[in-house]
């Protein structure tokens, strides 16, 4: 689907005379709305009652479809209208199950008391039991304060609730991993240290999600000092793993390699923050990040203590000025910050072979069609482009290797060595310039991350040797 | 099945030799124990391979048993010894599952972003619209601190996991709540509190569980009065619901009514206090409650805060002494205390028809052989006698109605109605000395007590007239 599009599906009573549907059809169209779907709900006998899906861009351009469609009554009638995606999350989209079924008063008496007694006294007496015999060793919180939802912004934790869910619906649906959204009632940072801290041994790791900086970087600092489990802000890290796994695979189309390449980031925020640190441990020597105001340097006088740090591995060449000064001769450019920034003009300043990744959601920096002949390699955030940059193709390998490995923390080189694992799955015969990067459908993508994952868990000291791994 | 016993299976092969299965379940016998099922695994030439599940009295007992049954070798030989209630709780007993399937891109387009915007947007503008686009309105916390895990004491909340898990599948195989365990990582009754009130906007309601007295009626009293959604310490509430049922349908049978007993209660911790409560609130007129130093009257100078509060409407006529004095000319006998705290001679110094619930968990304060032909109506927590007060009766059903309701508080009038709706249950031909208390799988059990405290929500102004209930 497009993004920004609505799904609505549309409940229709057709006269059974040839070219109804097909009338319907063309007004639909005609109203600038596509029909994605056609199924048959009942056919009766002068009639046939249908469901007709089609994609438009919000209400009113529904409603001026409606009015199109309305016009060929009485042979259309519209009986009802449902939105799509609101039904899809009617009720919410996760539950709980049971792996176990409760048929009579026996069952009951074995997973719950008296039986379960017995379950209770043995990690007691043995607490390393809790990973056999609980859910805990597969459980990630998924946790937000609703205070950077997506590109909402501060919308509250129960209205990014919807996030949380399909981010849980994820997690199972390509690692098998129990994720439980929690929303925090409090934005304070302290506060949400403290409740995550004192209920941290529900879970097996912790996904931070959604949390906006500089706040999001004190929390996940101290949570990862004070938890011997893995904690994880994905917006940061998430984003940083796959924004390397594709330019592993931009680097190897256009000829280049890391170590000789400079690289430009629009936006200062989480990702911005966690890409420059990932490719500054890939050993790129030329990173400039850009805030709103221009390149990140020494010589401005307005920069925060998380921005001025970032001065420690980055803009060696004490680059100033703005995004279109600081861009020119760069190799590499990477958006996470906001719609239109860049130019085409821009772009034909770089050096030769410019990589672009304009990721911000939902509109990029430049849309592809704009950077159509100049970007050699053009990346976005969307799933209606090639080269869809997102986060849901790592977290769930990268949590899966993480508690597989029982390793207590998530460091660099685990991340990185996600993110060539994600890389690595296309091969060298089908990679170029519009497959850079792999379906989040790809088969072996997940165990693929879990492997490499928990491997370098090992590797680097974080997880027993002897784990499951 | 029994408490306290565990069940094992063995996997046998035995030879094709008629009457080697009878021998082996006369070995079995022999050494005390009970062969519970047998199942055909394999079935060879010469052999036929078997799961012999049979119940025993822990490692000792078993030993004892396996020693007998390989004394038949080599007709017999144990493949392999298998705790059956270990393997119920191998992994977990509970999971996430999907609501909707997310089978390609354009699933997950619309159950995450972009689409799911659409439904942030929707919440952030109206709030209430979280009642309909996420999991929040039927989801539960089950929280413990895993300080009085059932009657194992403070073992931690990691060691009580087992509980709170088979906690959430009783809420969803009975009232299709989608209940999370929730573990404190801290006992500290001001961290548990800030904890619990960060997480809150997640959940419908909280379900305090196993939090020792008296720190629970702290927690519980503050939680009450800073959160609007229900809370509710099942080791308090959900005993009394079901003590109240059963004593409803008690006084039935031995013709007595409330406003004209007298009750002794044994144990004055969380529970004790809760069942004080309701029964004063039926009518009551003297209830005398009793801790390990025997009657909580004016004259004690060793009592906290908890149990001097009990005393503004318990005790009125001042006995004192221990639980064999006071227990002299009473109606009824409630024990949620200690093992064998009461004999045959005690009972016989009650009044007529005494009426016995003696609830210690696993052991009660007095067998029901031993109270033979004395009590006239004799009740456990035990799943292996009649009539088993259990608190998985009530709270499914309690949770869904105020859930239903939208109830901001689970009051006394809800209790009660849940109390009733229970008791209600049985006919008046079919109850008997015997038959006091439904089964926890009593088709009618949960909607009957969720529809009940739902009308008590609305009618005791804690909840919205137009709700859903």
């Amino acid at each position: 689907m497009q993004l920004g599009k609505d799904l609505v599906t549309l409940r229709v009573r057709l006269a059974n005379v040839p070219g109804t549907l097909g009338s319907l059809a063309t007004e639909v169209s005609q109203a600038g709305s596509i029909v994605q779907s056609i199924d048959i709900i009942e056919a009766g006998t002068g009639h046939i009652i249908r469901d007709v899906t089609i994609s438009v861009d919000g209400d009113e351009h529904l409603e001026r479809v409606l009015e199109k469609a309305r016009g060929l009554s009485p042979a259309v009638e519209i009986l009802r209208v449902v939105d799509r995606i609101l039904a899809l999350h009617q009720g919410g989209k996760i539950e709980i199950a049971l792996k176990q079924s409760v048929k009579n008063a026996r069952d009951l008496a074995r997973v719950y008391t008296p039986g379960v007694a017995k379950v209770c006294r043995l990690i007691h007496r043995f607490p390393e039991k809790f990973y056999d015999y609980t859910i805990i060793p597969n459980t990630v919180a998924v946790i937000t304060d609703g205070s950077a939802v997506l590109g909402l912004g501060n919308i509250g934790p129960r209205a990014g609730m919807p996030v949380m869910e399909g981010k849980a619906m994820i997690f199972k649906r390509f690692a098998n991993i129990d994720a439980i959204p929690i929303l925090l009632g409090t934005q304070d940072t302290r506060q949400m240290i403290d409740a995550i801290v004192a209920i941290a041994p529900t879970f097996g790791g912790i996904n931070l999600e959604d949390i906006a900086a500089p706040r999001c970087f004190e929390i996940e600092r101290e949570l990862r000092e004070r938890l011997d489990i893995p904690v994880f802000h994905d917006d940061q890290h998430g984003t940083a793993v796959v924004t390397l796994a594709g330019l592993i695979n931009a680097l190897r189309v256009v000829g280049k390699q890391f170590e000789g390449i400079s690289v430009v980031i629009s936006g200062a925020g989480a990702a911005g923050n966690s890409i420059a640190r990932i490719l500054h441990h890939m050993g790129i020597p030329d990173i400039v990040l850009c805030d709103s105001k221009g390149a990140i340097s020494e010589s401005r006088t307005d920069l925060g203590e998380d921005k001025r740090e970032l001065l420690s591995f980055t803009n060696k060449r004490k680059a100033c000025g703005s995004l279109a000064e600081v861009l020119k001769g760069r190799d590499v450019f990477i958006g996470v910050s906001a719609p239109d920034l860049v130019t085409p003009e821009m772009l034909k300043s770089m050096a030769r072979d410019p990589v672009v990744f304009a990721m911000a959601n939902p509109d990029p920096e430049i849309l592809p069609h704009k950077a159509a002949g100049i970007a050699r390699v053009m990346a976005t955030g969307r799933s209606d482009f090639p080269n869809q940059v997102n986060n849901a193709l790592c977290f769930p390998g990268i949590f899966r290797g993480a508690l597989d490995a029982r390793a207590r923390q998530i460091n660099d080189e685990m991340e990185i060595a996600a993110a060539r694992a994600i890389a690595d799955l296309i091969p060298d015969d089908q990679r170029h310039e519009e497959y850079i990067i792999p379906s989040a459908f790809h088969p072996d993508l997940s165990a693929a991350v879990a492997r490499a994952v928990a491997k370098a868990a090992v590797r680097s000291g974080v997880a027993p040797s002897a784990a499951n791994a």
